[in-house]
């Protein structure tokens, strides 16, 4: 069994991840820690959380915590997070970090989007967690950076088809939507129900943080500078998020060459799912489990190509996919844990 | 043309009541003031609002405002309230106040639920401006509390049926439901948009603050103590109430008498529609309008009477009902700035 | 292992069943049937069910359905699954039934409230599947009649405070309030989603056919004849139902006895939990689960008990308690393939 | 006061239609047909419109019509419309129709995204109804073709720009989304309640009927053939429609150049608001309004425009429009009947 501990388990994605470990055959959960809410139960925090009288929050106490866990999930806002992760590592806790603080390799690149860097020396040995492209890194790392979930929305479906050189690097739009919980549990008028309830708006248009997280991975794997259009929105819902991508072919695509260039990269995979023609993903279908699905439509006239992408922001954009690192770290099959059904409602 | 201000106009019964008056012929708006947004347009506060860039929200200065307004609408919390009345009054202003600061003639029924009252003298003076029911006391006046929207929807249902002995007075049962606009704008865990929507629970089981209100009144018609059973619960949606109350006959009742009594008390009011045999109201039928809906069912064998009633919690359970209330003040007919037709969506 | 067929599968509650019955460690799922859909998988009905594309919609072919299974699952309407069971039973297949059809032992009552009964020598036999409540009789039994989602929610609470004489016989009310997935998934004005969205009503006041259901079991368990007051409301949600219901104690309850009682019947119940003082069922709580959330108030001065019970219509109200009455019948323990965890989102 | 008739009143856009017309303080609502409930009153159809039990649905009668009315209203599906529009005209009836059977000028266009057109001849005549932009036209007509929803959201921010050359004309995406009240009252699975809520979801991607009606208007205006990406997704929320639209500057174009632009189309507009620098529309802040927000970004490297409009898709989308172009056409305030205030909630 592989002992775990969850940082910040009173947030929505924390007990996200709580639900899933709990479940999970062959990891144990030996250790939450909250900040609000330390001393309380988490079935305190979330009357809906049964059995867990017993899961009491604690303090992050690194100490103490390197006595009881072998891995720990890191649900905690960015900077706090690399506040505790030098330290961890030291004690041998392996990490997995939810925040944004361990995703980038280019220390200049987080510093302009958040703030200084307190350990850029880790950037370099962190692995950025998209299971699907980094399964072999991340096999041996002990220290991952959990995607964002607008950036693994986005990334599963373009990585290949830019690596492969089939679509121009400098047309790429991505227009994504949002439920509410990626906004997190802490109060704001922006999440107060009376304003979302009915409504529909684009936010922090050209100016979101997961721009320039989402630039640096197509960069890499397009071997130039990719620089994309990303517009975010807010959905009156509490949990999915749909991204509709516009990119142009180059000459080389076509609808079945598109279709096979996926199957390579995703065809054995159990949690991305390319649709058959016609067939668009819709957050319904992909609620409550760790897929991502993907559709496109290609036009033989023009070249472009509509692209959606539909995920779970709280599993795939990640509890899930941070359940699915846990996974590939500890040579487990990835659907460990995590291949439970969903219904449509 | 009477003069308005509007204390509390970033609220959402504020917001309300400037929408009303701004489309009120026979009423011209002001000053607003509001202690969050001193200083903001009505605009910058809800860029909804159109036409209101030149609305500043003010302090308020009752020596400024009495040169300017001849009424002031206070939807202000309770305790802020009656730090203002008097002295409002003393220079002249006529007060509609949307707290509970005035809604009760027995200041110890006030005390136990709110605080000390800080103006009982007034208390005589003040009219409960359920309009139809107090149109002649109203008509007179210069202090309205208007009534809460809980009680309202109970009110308006139940006061004929006990003034004139139709039903027992001892078994009264209300089960009420609130959409989220009746918590307010300001933030709370229970307003979040993730902690609302798809669920539904009953709050301050046995002790909402309504609940003296509405004995308050029921008593004084029955002229007997009344003291109902008051259950709130908590609706996913913006605005509406709907009151499903449960009481018991005498033996003097039956469909038909029941029928004519509502006739004789609401025939001939704009803003109270007693539906017909099987029909019930919803939500969705009176928001948007000042209108309270009143459906029941009569059981022959055990003389229960089934009353369903439905209003806007923020129009006919708040700043429609303060519009009424000053029409009525000032002669005006009722509906005057209120009888805009609604569509179903 | 336990071979399942289930009839109906393309409906809301079908699918729940396929889901449980898929994720069941001791049951396989050997056969669906629809009359909609035949020919067509179920992954083709709804393409968020991910690895059914195998799984294809058959006629209730019972002859054939006898080589390939121990039980059905009956998720049709009244009427239809009584011209199957007969049949059914003579081919050695046990029956759970989650229609109206098998769930009175009284043919009058139900044919007063449905139709003719065309098989009423089976009523005699057949068992009402509460499963807290007849857990012995479920364990021998070849036909289980699922009761009915608002029952549910309304019988657990109440048999114990009727059986041991705590409370009233003929004062009972309970104002229930429904999803939308209980009216299931055929077309409707009353479903569709503008009309459903943003409103609240009752419906069927007085005339709901559940009410003969709750009362003949009331009446079996009290002794005497119970005829209780229920109007159900539609909620603007897709899962989940709530009751909250208004009884008077007996001169022997008390806060402490009523907490004791249903420690006694309820204690050692994995899905019924009973909440402690002041704590009051949330649909988000249950939501997703197989429990239902019991929380009351006991006013001393008049007896009155206010109680709130909370299930997930589509399990403990219809799939979930379907396959805890299949564990009781093959004896398994009632949370086999049911005790997973639920998030409050 | 203009007599008016509405066809088609028991849909979602006729009862709007109904709500305007009876507010309007120069028309005259003399007659509503409808098929579905013919010889009932819109009260009856809708219990939310008060003070209709006197208009009876009638049958589209265009003998008896032409006594009675001027100008007639067609909420009627495309291919409904244009079997009476000939007649009607002929009879001198004045025609506003909201299908799209009279947008194009070139029957071929709409004989590819629609039927066979029975009166190719008037379209000719026909003047398409965006109100702002065919003011003069719309003047002097007696045929009117009421835009599409989707089509007002996208043409009106469009329409400057590319007249007046600061876009390229072959790199237009607009991502639009739209409530659930533009799929209309009939029934169907993908507006079963159940289905719409909680999810979101492209549809008709790369193939909906409104791209041929947006081409041909922003060909015309461009002078070159203009074909744009568009995609439609649904929204779970009732009313309200937001684009987001992406477009590439030319090198004339820069933020002060595109402002001073909209300002000198729409400055003097009522019903059309450019937001300010770093502010963008929300669905939330037109709904129940006719008004069209429109907010931009403009990056000064890439040059790429990205804009946002909002609409309700039942009002600017439909009716409001209608009715904008009824007081064009008879010489009104474009706002006449149409200046009511809106309220956030």
């Amino acid at each position: 069994m592989i002992n775990i501990g969850i940082a910040g388990a009173s947030g929505y994605t924390g007990v996200e991840l709580v639900k899933l470990i709990s479940n999970h055959p062959k990891a144990k959960l030996c250790a939450v820690t909250s900040n609000s809410y330390k001393g309380k139960s988490l079935t305190d925090v979330f009357p809906s959380m049964r059995g867990f009288e017993n899961l009491i929050c604690e303090d992050l106490d690194i100490e103490a915590l390197s006595k009881k866990i072998d891995v720990i999930f890191l649900a905690l806002p960015h900077k706090i997070s690399m506040s505790h992760v030098p330290k961890l590592l030291e004690h041998g806790i392996k990490v997995i970090d939810l925040s944004a603080d361990y995703r980038f390799s280019n220390a200049a690149a987080y510093e302009s989007a958040y703030q200084e860097h307190t350990s850029k020396h880790l950037l370099k040995e962190s692995v950025y967690g998209l299971c699907e492209i980094y399964r072999d890194q991340i096999k041996g790392s002990r220290l991952v950076g959990n995607p964002g979930c607008y950036p693994t929305s986005i990334l599963l479906p373009l990585i290949p088809l830019l690596k492969e050189g089939f679509i121009e690097e400098d047309k790429i739009i991505s227009d994504s939507k949002s439920g509410v919980s990626g906004a997190g549990r802490s109060l704001s008028l922006s999440t107060h129900y009376c304003e979302v309830n009915e409504s529909f708006t684009p936010y922090k248009v050209g100016s979101h943080r997961h721009t320039p997280e989402i630039n640096e991975i197509l960069s890499f794997h397009s071997q130039q500078s990719v620089s994309i259009t990303f517009v975010p929105h807010l959905l009156p819902l509490t949990r999915g998020m749909l991204s509709t991508i516009y990119v142009q072919a180059k000459n080389t695509a076509s609808e079945n060459k598109i279709r096979e260039l996926y199957n390579s990269y995703y065809g054995d995979e159990t949690f991305i799912k390319v649709l058959s023609k016609d067939m668009y993903p819709a957050i319904s279908h992909v609620k409550g489990t760790n897929c991502c699905d993907i559709g496109f439509h290609f036009d033989e006239q023009t070249g472009q190509i509509i692209i959606i992408s539909a995920i779970d922001n709280l599993l795939k954009g990640a509890a899930g996919q941070a359940v699915q690192n846990m996974n590939i770290m500890f040579n487990l099959d990835d659907e460990t844990g995590l291949d439970y059904v969903q219904t449509p409602l």
